[in-house]
């Protein structure tokens, strides 16, 4: 692939398609006031936390309530071959949420009820605007749990449409694996289901893993079943420094390789801790760090901590601080929370650019290493945090929006970090979505057979291309 | 839906497209003796492990050597518009392999080298042909294994065309979960790759699952990239007797909302105890049996252990009888895996009719024991083996080929089986598939707006409807 400018990146082609009169007033009529065209309704469905800022916003937005609203916005959207834009809290970081080809965005955080709690089957059935912290509350009465935690305080449908993942994933699986079934408003505005509350089956084409990922490009996401987890018998959390980033990747590849059933292994540089401490005045060790947590029975959770400080001790690992407590480990994950933020505050103005690339574990030391040699000859401010015990990382470089030459160089290290990770047999995106901003990387990743099958796909399910569309591949 | 008739079931519709002698010419030129038009192999290609038998065999029959021989004859059947049917050891059972519209059979058993072994990122590529005995035989030196194991030695192209699972699932998932990335021959005879070796990722649509499970109706996958787990520390088996089917089902439904990691438990019930023991002289006592495996750190074992024998004894199981040594383990074992041939041999010239549903943990009493009420009542001879901590189990119903009505009442009680599943929001097969016999099933299943999305996909993907026609759906 030639390598794209940054700056192409940044300022993606904008081609909006009309938006006709009557659209808009088929729309208020239908909808009334959840249909709005207010300039501030519009820009703040115009935009999500990436770094793209030249897009026009949508032309509309319908609040919905319910399936039906789904399906007869996509149904009158289809009507006049206009774009829509599914849109949950906006936490998206690739360009998602963005009208390129213009549109109507059509928002579905009301749809936040929690259908159906099945306790005695760990699952649980959700409209797509209830949010994962939401989730978590509501079924707190049950003992169970729903492990998937991205940082952002994301929708369930926003979640399962970027196949998202985050902390838990190295024991908890991503969206992927914890989606059972759907209901999804297609193209034509027809709802379908897809999967059951079965927990496996074999019964045809697997449409809800297809929808997982889709990014709203195939349809909207109506409903949501999804695996829960027993809460953990027991849960301690261990905060331990190293001398190295090195030596706790290394920590963190062994690990893995030993099997060991950790909950979270996340690494934080010497960078970030020195940003959360000024944050947050937590005056944790300015070193690199892991950040664990160990789910099971109170047995299990000793051995797999003792098998654990053992590893990390042979790596240099040392001053491990222990958290049993729930308060005790708020304190020391406020660490991992805050990072985002912290690193936003250490820099007036600034903006993050955020990466994200997952490699076999065995390579993540070479991929990460390297790109810190990149990152500090740069000369830029960057935060790095990684849910490493799934080879996946992300920097943050911390740019003034305002020097065009700090984006550039910033996108430039995006793309040798990308290019690094597919070079070790490993994915441009492991969490966040390839959205506007990896589409050619998408292409690199995974040839123009595999690309071209999903166009086809897509023009076979969508084919007036009115679903979120431009992004994941041109057609 | 409309009940079908359990005679439409067992009696295929075949509709067999015309197989150009200059195929066949064509075919002879490019693969000399790796192509076959001989009655007994094409016989041997035209069977699988189901009930059917009326099917005319393929045309002919390629063996491939390597992924180019997939390609060249894909692209040669599909310049003749002439149906492929992938083929691997034929120990599907739905009807998979039944060449009902002609064509060939495609033979990848020769493809079965073991590409890579990456030890030290839990991941493996193989070739499709490689069984999944001698993929563990050959990582064995690693420390590793990969643990799916839908009891036949299949193939691992079969088994990700199926979406297989079995005894391990319950803690390893299913192939759905441990497939990481695919080659796949499109049906231009075109070669794509999906996925990567990274444990996960956001890449675009996910291709590699809708591969997996697609029954070689959207393409012949030809490179499987798997993933591999660490041989636990400790295993130990164990099997237990119950006073009822019933209290086995419930021992298994608390060990499973309960959270406990058991890697297998496995139902057997007394008929089939009985069978095992004419069979191999196992000498076990004649009541409902779970047999069980543990996984894990010796601590970790023997906590989970005592843990089921508790819930085991609350719902009166007993006579525990533990296996902690591999000859021991392989005894309990046995029982399991010879139950399908004690059954065969238990009624001279009898033949297996297999069912296979799935339901949410907590409705599989219910679906389990009315069904076992219903084979009771039909006087048939029947075997029950589950693996029941995922709501998955299988009847096979022993009729005599030659007495139609005993086919029928075997067809009539799948068919009462699978409705209850569906209406207790379960799955008309858990792990294996579709293919001919489920057709009705799946649309009952999930509604004709999925099944339509699949025909788009299928229509879009083989214009030509040459990947395996006339399986999963009518088209």
């Amino acid at each position: 692939m030639n390598a794209p400018t940054s700056h192409a990146h940044l300022a993606p082609t904008v081609s909006q398609r009309e938006v006709p009169q009557a659209l808009l007033d088929a729309l208020a009529q239908r909808f009334g006031a959840n249909c709005s065209t207010a300039q501030i309704v519009r820009e703040q469905h115009g935009r999500d936390e990436s770094a793209f800022t030249t897009v026009p916003p949508p032309a509309a937005v319908v609040f919905a309530e319910s399936t039906r609203d789904v399906a007869d916005a996509v149904a009158l959207a289809a009507q006049f071959k206009v774009p829509v834009i599914p849109f949950g809290v906006g936490s998206s970081l690739e360009g998602h949420l963005l009208a390129v080809q213009g549109g109507i965005s059509l928002d579905v955080g009301r749809m936040n009820r929690v259908l159906s709690i099945n306790a005695e089957d760990l699952t649980v059935t959700v409209q797509p605007g209830v949010t994962r912290k939401q989730l978590n509350e509501e079924i707190k009465s049950t003992g169970l749990f729903f492990p998937i935690d991205p940082g952002a305080d994301a929708t369930i449908g926003g979640m399962s449409a970027t196949r998202a993942s985050g902390t838990n994933a190295v024991r908890y699986g991503t969206m992927r694996e914890n989606v059972l079934a759907l209901e999804v408003v297609t193209a034509s505005g027809e709802v379908i289901r897809t999967g059951t509350r079965a927990k496996k089956s074999s019964a045809g084409y697997d449409l809800t893993r297809l929808m997982v990922g889709s990014e709203g490009t195939l349809g909207v996401i109506t409903e949501v079943t999804l695996r829960l987890y027993p809460l953990p018998e027991a849960v301690s959390a261990a905060v331990c420094s190293f001398p190295s980033i090195e030596a706790a990747v290394q920590t963190t590849i062994t690990i893995i390789q030993m099997g060991v059933p950790i909950a979270r292994v996340e690494l934080i540089d010497s960078n970030t801790v020195r940003m959360v401490n000024a944050y947050a005045k937590l005056g944790l060790n300015e070193s690199p760090m892991l950040l664990m947590e160990f789910h099971g029975s109170p047995n299990g959770v000793k051995e797999q901590a003792e098998t654990v400080q053992e590893i990390a001790s042979e790596h240099g690992g040392q001053s491990f601080e222990w958290a049993t407590t729930p308060e005790e480990r708020t304190r020391l994950w406020t660490a991992r929370h805050n990072a985002y933020f912290a690193a936003i505050q250490s820099r007036a103005g600034c903006r993050a650019i955020s990466t994200d690339t997952c490699v076999p574990i065995s390579r993540l030391a070479d991929c990460l290493l390297d790109s810190v040699a990149e990152a500090d000859a740069s000369g830029l401010p960057y935060f790095l945090v990684g849910h490493v015990g799934d080879g996946n990382f992300h920097f943050g470089y911390l740019i003034d929006p305002n020097i065009p030459a700090e984006r550039e160089t910033a996108e430039q290290l995006n793309h040798q970090l990308v290019q690094r990770a597919l070079a070790l047999e490993g994915t441009c995106t492991g969490e966040h979505g390839i959205g506007l901003h990896k589409m050619d990387f998408l292409l690199s990743e995974t040839g123009t057979g595999a690309v071209d099958m999903m166009r086809t796909i897509k023009r076979a399910l969508d084919p007036h291309n009115i679903m979120n569309p431009g992004k994941i591949f041109s057609l």
